[in-house]
């Protein structure tokens, strides 16, 4: 028997309970339907619908059901088609006709939409707490390395010489952005729904404001109809944890070719990689591979709900259940993302004589041409310069900073002997102390500004 | 302890072993995994790794592996990190020694690969034989339907009348298509991997050609960094299941119009509806909105792992992990899906009397304007005449088929007596027996050709 | 000859220059890059890498160029391979040795991306505007129809009353939504890179902060690596419309079924439809049917992006030339259809009888349970109550509204006259009028805040 | 004025007509309407529609149209909405009435599918043209570097030795399945829909049998509702291209990486790259990173599709105008990129001495721990005793390969003088001759099959 078929003449098919029912993974909301249970019956009380005697009946049972689900003994029965109907029903079968009382003037279309907001802000800030444990771990990261000097990389080429530190700095910084888009999502969430009933308000005089407030939500919906339509919230929240999964996605890459015998920067702790079933000898960065190749699902969830969304009218179609499962592995795939990132990075070994090993003498290329610029000869025609004596050095095998005066003037007349003193890596760092450069007063300076944000930032 | 960790001098990181740990979900290769060991181990025998005794106990613990699978009384242990491991934990537990022999001249990369490729297989033959049985109880709908006169509508607006039958068969044709892509699909997973080691080849003498035959594979792969890095297989298998659930989801979407009191042409069985928590005369075709909202996660589905493997280089990356969630989703998705349309469509109501009484005499146009066409006019004037006529209908609320030939010629002189017997649904149905046409002619043709499809396809 | 071919023994294939060759769509960056260079002229003369005659004749060239470009007489050639080294080659074209200076000091990497920047920002800006255009037609056609009573629908079955007014005005507060996150994604592209050279920061002293000034940005990058790599901003703007798609495919959705005949609520204006090439009776709504399905568009172009950044490690690749083309797309798509969809909505004509006469009695069950809650029944019996009496007036076919006081005491003997009050839709209304509710007041509240929101939103 | 709009009181707006035409990308589709109404004109004639005349000149003027598409000098008009309406406009200027005759009996909805259904078929030829071009060109590398040893990599860790012909027969047999999916979805294009009229099939007695073979069909759809409303051909077409897209960009990623200053194991020729603006010594592989990031909007072009079809009844709604753009882009994306591919990998160059240098001893790991295993030690243990032999290597700095035989016997004593012989990269490939392995002769027959395939594959 359901809840809802005193107009049915059959009972629902089996398979169609099994298709229809969404227990196996809304119960992931059993809390957040508790609390809302719980302020719903005041509610109630409050505009007389119940009396303080049943109040407390419902309220007592409620609490049973909490302490169930907090040792993990909640039982729920064949018949339940979602978390809704499994409460309604405890509730009923603990507080006898006051229970039958608790879903009065509302819909499961507001109390779903509630629940899910509720888990949604709870998810977000989980997410935006993980961030900032990511951001310390980078800024300690970046504090360490701060003498570090590498090749900094663009089409996996060598380009220019950069600061260790400052590879990481662009992590935390882009990181402060999606935490921001992170807050943004949460305070879309923010918004309470309850009182909406299935679609047009509830019947009943519910002070929705007193509801808000007791639930933690900033504000109360504005219309009935988008309160029990729109997932936008939901939506909002898988871009924020694809972009995120985007953004360590591409960290992961780098630190997976880093960790290559051939380019050899970085080693991962033991503890966060793992052997080969068949190669005695391998120690892979599985824990960074999962970070890239899970970015894939966030993606994914993104696309799946945003075309279970398109074309769909309102207000309530039972296409839109389709968005918990999405949500729920979205945002705790994403937090468990950020928290193995965090602990990779930390214990994270790196290789600082091979990095400065590796540096190919030609990143002076640009320094050279800016040098050739500062003597007048426009940028354009330095660049072809340079090109030339690059294109010298590959064909002789030369080493362009040991290459003499004279030669170097064969190329341009403009060559001086203080070009010597251009043709250091100390030289070139120093020279890009501009804001947000590789130098390092520029870094040192992004470090403090760092500081002073995750100080403001108080999780 | 690992099985790999000879050469680790630490032990992994908890959370490493969480975040990397596929059984809770790859425990669902249990049977293909112990089918693949069977056929190893007797390849390892006929190579001459294992005695017979050793064959002998390695079998005898698989079989009892196997039988515990089917009681549900498989254990696994905390520190069993994927099926595969499990599974070899528990031969060496059951067999000793000769256990540890199992994985003698393989890897994981092309074990996974083997299972996986197998399990492909088996659910790809599960959706077809879902479509067949969709395709039957299509078929039985246009047969019962053969008699049904309905508006056919393009744009949602009434274009010209057909036979309900005509739309069923619309739908089984298209399974026809969806049927192919299945097998396609299937073809491209029957190949068999294993024997490609970790990438290089197995370094022992296996007969790969025999190994196939046991497991049922068609053929064995031509390469092995292919065969362990490929995933071509599962991602052509998501967007098939992709397709059927588009499919699906554009006659659920008509077949949820048709439910709307407005429309009225079909009504859903008691036993695939389901009610409302709040409103007692609510009755909501929840299995078709399922049917197309869950359209969503087949995309998404797809998309997540041409996400994850976008860019992923050769050969076995962990990233490839991922490939299993979305497709172990979409394939029990996809045969649930159809499923449950077959019963929807078997037990739905026709309201045949609503579906003739809609009809809008305006239907009849293109008649009006092909009938002009054989009197002589070019099709692009008649159109433009009938067209003046439909606006003159509308203004004046009069039905087109009863208006006076007098005042038919006002509009066009090539109008005559004959128009009249133009002006009915059977003779606008009977005009279209065209191949592939709406003529009753044309649609009884349409069902002894799926007949004689059906009789083909054993499934 | 290329820019940059001082290094190269051979000459690009024609092929690669074609497959490479960004000007097809990056030309449409031409004004921003022309911005671009001019204050980027003005900060080398800052920083005295240009005398004041050479800013001169740099400006006076990309002045004469922007003139070009009004006048759509800006000749590209086929050496030009992006609209950076094309706009290069006229200034050098036109201001001689003075224009080979201009590339003094930055690269591509950080100028494109401050072109895009610029370019976001501004589309952001233009979609925020026709937001609030379609929030004004939204918040009239409430006004229009306040008086509008009509089924409400959950599931498509008719669900409750609503007014009219009511279902616009659900679409101006989630069109206030929409605008929060664009006016969010335009403040993560309202920052400069410029400055940050090809990844390292620029080794020339330019005054960022004064830069960003003269740009309108409101802040400068902290991290030249991030500057050069990041795409997040598209990918935001990405996410953004998709989202705004996702809203308006849903109203469109609404509005096709509601123009059908069989529901017949609107019906859109001639302007605003099509006819059919073949018959004559035709009248489509297009306009609503392109704002859906472009939907999915919008949805591929940040699935397209998306999949291009995962795993695509830093700084720049050539892989993110790829961005341009979905948020060319996506924005100006996206400020089409709102425009469009304003126009539609301002021009529909309402058929008020129509959706009053098709009110079916049994909305009012909820209005009865509600009652007998008010009588002490418990809710969750009064909804059994009432649904065998919708079952009773099923299948009598009898009217709920009319059934006599009587008979309904044989359903619940708590039924008493005052009932009668309560059966009509205004009763349902008025009981409505809680916060967000199809109460009149609450409607008429929902305006008041509508048009206070919008007298806020100065565009 | 429109062709259709007889019935419309008013004339479209502005806006209207730029929203809703086609006209700017389904002009591609010019030469296949021609083709199409030529068709169309001889099966009117066939049945009487128009005379022997009336065909001529309507032959004639379509003869002119493409004499005109050919030299360019086609005049579209802002009237035209679409290439169909174009062109029978054109034909009804050039042939007077009887052009008029053209559209008798048919339908938009059949003709663009019928032309997309051209288009389509082409388009997949091409793409399979392209792969068997990069096929040649894979074996040709192939065979050249058959004696090119070096590390084959899991998890970009080196794993085991490989002969790199193996590699790129690894491509080789992949692209055998890109070209078996391409066949199958040009068979699944391969379906004349015209004749099918609107939706309900045309009024006129047109020998479809006939018309397909004319052509170019290899049957007629079976239902005309099933022929106007599905784009499933294209939604193949697309996830064809997409998985096309993956495979290159799986390859790209290892050259990329390859490419790099430290794995350096191939250089891209000069004219397969591109320079730096900024940085006179970069030399970057464009070509690859573009094949890569070109695959994000594969994979986003099907989503599109995908999310516009979802939920999108039948027949024919303007959403579906949507499927030509992706189409449009992905496949003519994906012939060019098989072309780049093969162009740059058939002058790439080898660096043979880098990849044997760089393989590091410890890949014969799993060669010991193999020969353990024919020592009687079960695999599992040998694993174990050669991860601890690693362990030792990597902590002393010790090569593995010469280690004593003394030493080897502290970890095993049944290790003897014979693991000397196995110490070598020749023994290691030669070990893994098994089907699909990495050793010589195994690559031989690799190549020899692949010669086999290619000359049954007659593009």
């Amino acid at each position: 028997m359901k809840m809802w078929d005193g107009r049915f003449a059959k009972t629902t098919d089996r398979l169609m309970e099994l298709f229809n029912n969404s227990l196996p993974f809304d119960r992931l909301l059993i809390r957040e339907d508790i609390e809302v249970n719980r302020a719903w019956a005041e509610a109630l009380r409050a505009c007389g619908v119940l009396s303080a005697t049943e109040l407390k009946k419902i309220v007592s049972a409620l609490n049973a059901i909490e302490r169930d689900c907090k040792k993990g003994s909640v039982r729920f029965e064949p018949g339940d088609e979602d978390i809704h109907m499994a409460i309604e029903r405890m509730v009923i079968e603990k507080a006898g006709p006051a229970g039958a009382k608790i879903h009065t003037g509302r819909s499961r279309n507001d109390q779903v939409a509630t629940d899910l907001r509720l888990y949604a802000k709870k998810s977000l800030q989980d997410i935006i707490d993980e961030i900032i444990v990511l951001q310390k771990v980078v800024l300690a990261r970046a504090e360490s390395d701060v003498d570090v000097v590498m090749p900094g990389y663009t089409h996996l080429q060598q380009a220019q010489p950069v600061i260790m530190a400052h590879y990481w700095l662009s992590l935390f910084y882009a990181l402060e952005r999606e935490k921001s888009r992170c807050i943004h999502a949460a305070n879309t969430a923010d918004i309470l729904p309850l009182g909406s009933g299935a679609l047009a308000g509830s019947g009943f005089v519910i002070d929705r404001a007193l509801l808000a407030k007791k639930l933690g939500f900033a504000a109360v919906s504005d219309n009935s109809m988008d309160a029990v339509a729109t997932r936008d919230f939901v939506l909002e929240a898988l871009s924020v944890c694809s972009a995120i999964g985007i953004l360590l996605s591409r960290y992961a890459e780098d630190l997976i070719i880093w960790s290559s015998k051939e380019f050899g920067y970085v080693e991962l702790d033991d503890a966060w990689s793992t052997g080969s079933s068949m190669m005695p000898q391998k120690k892979n960065p599985d824990s960074l591979e999962l970070l890239r190749g899970k970015t894939g699902r966030l993606i994914g969830n993104y696309t799946s709900l945003a075309a279970t969304l398109k074309g769909t009218g309102l207000t309530y179609y039972k296409d839109l259940q389709e968005d918990k499962e999405p949500l729920f592995d979205s945002v705790s795939q994403t937090a468990m993302m950020l928290l193995v990132f965090s602990r990779v990075l930390s214990t994270i070994i790196i290789n600082k004589d091979r990095t400065v090993k590796n540096l190919d003498p030609l990143l002076l290329a640009t320094d050279i041409a800016d040098y050739l610029t500062t003597k007048g000869v426009p940028f354009r025609d330095a660049h072809h310069i340079t090109g030339d004596l690059v294109s010298h050095c590959i064909r002789k095998k030369v080493n362009i900073s040991e290459i003499s005066l004279e030669k170097l003037k064969m190329f341009s007349s403009r060559f001086d002997k203080d070009i010597k003193r251009k043709l250091t890596w100390n030289s070139a760092l120093a020279g890009r102390d501009i804001a947000g450069g590789t130098g390092k007063n520029s870094v040192k300076r992004q470090i403090r500004k760092a500081k002073k944000l995750l100080g403001a930032a108080k999780p």
